[in-house]
């Protein structure tokens, strides 16, 4: 039997969805290891849509994280709301800062910030289950967020600031090179820095790899 | 000095754009490579807008092939009109329906379709330059309309009816597997079917591996 990996979407481009190439290099290294990728995502409004050209907020404009999720799944994806029927062996959370605006409040709320409440109880009860989490990217600020109390460690890339959040929301902040992922052993929980530290996509390729790779071994 | 190798993107998602993975893939293989990708685009309007969750088109929709381009590609991205001043050492072409839809209207008009002027003007430039050339799914399509009159060896997949309108076009048609690419030596063209074949993420990605890997060669 292939292992089964869920894959949390927020949206489709980096500034209010999930980083399509995180994404892509997750997807791919599952599947090259011989697991089969299952994407969610929930079903609610994007906080808003930004011109990845400009770099702005279009005023205005909506969209669905459920729905451009599916853009890079290539269609295939489940309401999040359903996650408990899909018989998942691990969760892996990629990011860009639909993870911190759609996924949770990170992005306007920092160590304050709440998440999604599917997202939250998806999180909880692989947890609970002793089932391995994988976070890339600012992904780790919603494991900080709502695994905080058990003293996850954790990446974040090196901004200071960002660090401070996570610790203050309980976690043990780790440093972690690009090509590489950190592993908390005890709460099955990895993650790689992904773009928060970039440069190239195929260095955050190599984190990503290490990542699933022991997602994998975990589960 | 590291090869520039353009990549033309036609939206983002399969549906209404460029197919996401192959156009991530793309990327990957070239930094793999050691080359530079810089990414291309039309500033044009799309086609359509297609949602991906349910594959139906979203009446009154409208969005801008450069700007959701620039998702997959960070927000890096040049409008296709300044290409001479980019200085590229060849071009790439990724699949997804907006290779047919929005660079081309091969979607519609089968055989009788045209291209993009910005874009056909790059293919024949490259070409006439003897630069070489890359295509990924169905972008092969466009090849065959731009260069057909000069009988490239083209790859599409197994659709007959899709291989029997790029020959209708001047171009022939060659069989290959998703994990390799087809060179026409003679006119520096690489092709492979990628996700018209399928059938996962780790499979395209070979084909898409080799492509690259041959157009830095003939580079």
């Amino acid at each position: 039997m292939k292992k089964r990996i869920g894959v949390i979407l927020s949206g489709c481009g980096y500034l209010d969805g999930s980083e399509i190439q995180e994404a892509v290099l997750t997807l791919l290294a599952i599947d090259r290891a011989g697991a089969e990728a299952v994407c969610l995502a929930p079903d609610i409004a994007q906080h808003h849509v930004v011109n990845h050209r400009t770099g702005k907020e279009e005023a205005g404009a909506a969209r669905n994280v459920l729905d451009e999720s599916a853009r890079i799944s290539r269609g295939e994806i489940t309401d999040i709301k359903l996650l408990d029927t899909l018989h998942l062996d691990a969760l892996v959370i990629p990011g860009g800062y639909g993870a911190a605006k759609n996924l949770s409040t990170y992005a306007f709320k920092g160590a304050e910030c709440t998440v999604d409440s599917g997202v939250e109880q998806a999180i909880r009860s692989f947890h609970d289950a002793l089932k391995p989490l994988g976070f890339i990217c600012i992904a780790p600020a919603i494991a900080a967020c709502v695994l905080g109390s058990r003293k996850p460690e954790l990446t974040i890339g090196n901004d200071p600031a960002t660090a401070t959040d996570l610790e203050t929301m309980g976690a043990r902040h780790v440093e972690c090179a690009v090509n590489n992922a950190h592993i908390w052993q005890k709460g099955k929980v990895v993650s790689t820095p992904a773009y928060m530290l970039g440069p190239s996509i195929s260095e955050v390729s190599k984190g990503i790899d290490r990542l699933v790779q022991a997602v994998l071994e975990l589960a």
